[in-house]
């Protein structure tokens, strides 16, 4: 067997995943040989996912959560799509999205057979008014962003909740990145804020936990039970999961990073992750860079494309926008002093 | 943080899931924070999974194997149908499948808006005449079981791929469970034997890999094509994985145990456990019970439901058939001595 490579996260700047929270790992080998989806059988991992949504209701202002850790985002976005579909009368079902939203709601569509209306952003946000003409009779979901994959932004998500409810439309939000930076800071984007229906937050990513541990959040079980399919021969009745079998290594592990750093831990991972994305960004424009952000630990350079492929050459993770831009992705083990080799290799060019 | 709780596999059997294999855990543990849905940050883990899809294509009789390590059986199964969907021609596609076949179809259908038709088998296999007449012009796929989950039985595969080709259906061999046992039996069930399309093997079941690591195959690439979204950015145009983060640990657990294990290691297991679960069958017919199976290591009795429940009460993990029976599960961690305590305990009531 080879030796894991990248070795460590020392030169990671393109992943929203990052080295686990030591309790989290530790969690995670404990509970290797678990399943979540067979709680008759594995029935402490089974109330370990019930308290990973509990925590993650507290996080997100939802007072009795329902929900489930699932195997990432794009499973929980797709299962929002899927909410809204089947609890709608029409045959010819849309949901619209800002531009920037995940490419997962394009695989979404695509599964569950649904319009997809990608409505331009601006300023890198959803276009309120622009999203209110995209909607019609037939759009079951809107979907807001909060913390985009490209550029870390924060769309208007009480203004796009509004779209939605007069639509009759589930609202969903899609926090899989920024859900574990936003509680300390003033952004309106969650349960508590705005008439919410279902919300992704992954605390494998900026949670620290093990992969897989995606979330999916929902206002009220009614709302999971669109789901359930009969699993005739499980001592459960139904299974509201789009996986059958289920890594009790990720719920256990999200439980225990959770546990040790919410809400604490979280906020000074928040506020180091921002200063460092501050100071590569005033480091880039000090260099005569355009940057897009730091709205959340994430920001985006016009750092030419043979630059980048120059610092990839010498080990650096980055990736590019849809547009091409230089893409850094502060996660928690993305320290101030790899950014200063990092700007200095870029100077070395 | 609790104990894992079944602190051991000791009194559980009725689970598909087992103890990893040593090397397979070990590899888990450092893997753990790696992303194979990432190949541009990640690549060894890219190229393990790569390893992975050509140990099972060895075992399936599949040259140049196209596929991928799923999140399990379920997104295997998943897949297969949405290829099928998106292949075909018509609006109102259906799917045919034996009535053994996993939930996980009904869960594919409901997503991808296909109709399933289950068509009641005969002696627990499929019922090649009464598949025949449920297909028409509409059918996208037939599906066929190699290893059924409550029965452990094992569809005519050859003649059920002659029907998928004469109705230029896709032909789907459900191999979840069965997949690592079969090649040591003489059953016509892989790429090798027949007409098949595409195969779920998940070598986090009998293959002895840690959760979450299933597998899924396809005889060309073409079919993988149908799968394909567009990713922005990231180093890969597309993806065809039904989920975007995925877990490193299951794919270099999956490497790890059939490097270990395929093919000496797992004819040993096969044999060890087809005996176990033989021994029980003669066990429990010895005391007047009517027992279905093994045709692999996986049997049914007609136990009565209170005396399940007082087994459950000792700690024993079973799980009922659909119709009611007690089911038994051969995993690799049943051993003889397990089973002869479990029948003491029987013959305790």
């Amino acid at each position: 067997m080879q030796r894991a490579e990248p070795q460590d996260f020392g030169r990671v700047l393109s992943s929203m995943c990052t080295e686990p929270h030591p309790a989290a790992r530790e969690a995670a080998e404990r509970f290797l040989a678990t399943n979540p989806g067979d709680p008759g059988t594995y029935q402490t991992v089974s109330n370990l996912e019930r308290q990973a949504v509990e925590l993650l209701g507290e996080m997100t202002g939802l007072g009795d959560p329902a929900g489930y850790v699932t195997s990432g985002g794009t499973e929980a976005n797709i299962q929002a799509v899927r909410i809204a579909r089947n609890r709608a009368e029409t045959a010819d079902p849309n949901v619209v999205v800002p531009d920037s939203a995940h490419f997962s709601f394009s695989k979404a569509a695509e599964m569950l057979d649904v319009e997809l209306r990608r409505v331009p952003t601006v300023d890198y946000r959803a276009d309120v008014e622009a999203m209110a003409d995209a909607i019609d009779d037939d759009t079951v979901a809107v979907v807001g962003v909060a913390g985009t994959t490209e550029y870390g932004h924060v769309d208007p998500i009480p203004a796009l909740a509004d779209l939605a409810q007069s639509a009759d439309a589930l609202m969903h939000v899609d926090a899989a990145f920024g859900g574990f930076y936003l509680p300390f800071t003033d952004f309106a984007w969650h349960f508590g804020h705005a008439e919410i229906d279902t919300m992704t937050i992954d605390p494998h990513k900026v949670g620290q936990a093990a992969v897989p541990a995606g979330g999916f959040l929902a206002r009220s079980s009614d709302l999971l039970d669109e789901l359930a399919i009969d699993t005739p021969y499980l001592e459960s009745r139904s299974q509201v999961t789009l996986t059958g079998t289920r890594s009790g290594a990720g719920v256990a592990s999200a439980v225990a990073a959770m546990e040790a750093l919410w809400p604490d831990g979280y906020r000074q991972q928040y506020h180091t992750s921002m200063d460092n994305a501050e100071w590569l960004a005033d480091a880039l424009e000090d260099r005569g860079y355009t940057v897009v952000g730091p709205e959340l630990p994430l920001l985006a350079a016009d750092v030419s494309l043979s630059l980048i492929e120059q610092l990839r050459e010498r080990g650096w993770r980055v990736t590019k926008t849809g547009a091409g831009e230089m893409r850094v992705v502060c996660m928690p083990h993305v320290t101030r002093s790899m950014l200063r080799s990092f700007v200095a290799d870029l100077d070395w060019y």
